[in-house]
């Protein structure tokens, strides 16, 4: 690889992204991917979840270290405030998944990014959530999603943004839901 | 409030509880909440999003501090493991909203938690975002919660829990999906 070349990779092992997908095509095996958190409440709304182990590509994996991340909610909803609402989480995790298919999706076509940012909002009535009127649903009613995308080749780069819509794993759990086994051990 | 009385509201303001309620039942608007997320891309399938203001309660609002988040593929997924990814943000966030969502209704109820702790995992096949076999999915194919509860009353305490599923707004979001609007500006 020259220098060159380089910025059209946009960061991305090109490389190593072809070589996992033929891999993959090699041994479906590979792809079956199990992800974990683990959460301990601390006070109030405020929890702290863990993020290390994952399963993949056959065999036991961690991420480079533990990261931990706190939730809460903001006073104004009888929270303390020591973290970002879980709702918001979803929104990161949405505006992230997209962002990071584009760079790899545009890397593995040779379109040069120099810019991506988004905003992403969800509206909610609480309403739904505190039980005060039934016809309104706990979660989000509507996200919306905002990306500005800057490259050399803007018809290029919305195609790319297209396709990692079209593949975006946190889009489809989002749009379509996913079945959610609960079991709990209470003592 | 005595300090005999304080444990039983698990770090919950139940007082302010309350009033939310009758405040939101007074006016309905006050339950209109939007949440936002503003992610920018960094290199690679690393990006970085920021969290800090909201609206709620009929009025432009801010957390006390903005956060920001990293999030990235590990090496095996082609990523230089900066942040967590995409996908383990959705399970810290259902973990998150249950347990929050639990030691609110225990507190509302007089009942003591002692213990809360829970693992979600979510089991994704990669044949279907990579795109080589369009009978996969993109996102998770399933995911499951393991909650465990301790405190003075285990049966309150489960019945809380199932409330708290009942009103999860992230969990409805996950099961049921959610509208999601796109907008791109590629330039």
């Amino acid at each position: 690889m020259t220098l060159t070349e380089q910025p059209a990779h946009n960061g991305v092992d090109v490389e190593t992204l072809f070589a996992t997908i033929d891999a993959v095509k090699a041994n479906p095996q590979i792809a079956a991917f199990r992800f974990r958190a683990d959460n301990q409440w601390l006070s109030g709304t405020n929890s702290r979840t863990t993020i290390y182990t994952f399963y993949g590509a056959m065999q036991e994996l961690t991420h480079v270290e533990p990261r931990s991340y706190d939730a809460d909610h903001p006073a104004v909803l009888t929270g303390k405030d020591r973290g970002s609402t879980p709702v918001e989480f979803l929104l990161h995790a949405l505006a992230a998944c997209l962002t990071a298919g584009l760079a790899n999706i545009a890397a593995a076509r040779g379109v040069r990014l120099t810019e991506v940012t988004s905003t992403v909002e969800g509206d909610i009535d609480l309403m739904g959530l505190l039980g005060l009127d039934p016809a309104v649903r706990n979660g989000y009613q509507g996200i919306r999603v905002s990306f500005r995308l800057r490259g050399d080749d803007p018809d290029a780069l919305r195609r790319a943004f297209d396709q990692s819509v079209a593949r975006s794993a946190v889009l489809d759990v989002l749009s379509n839901g996913v079945p959610v086994a609960i079991d709990v051990d209470a003592g």
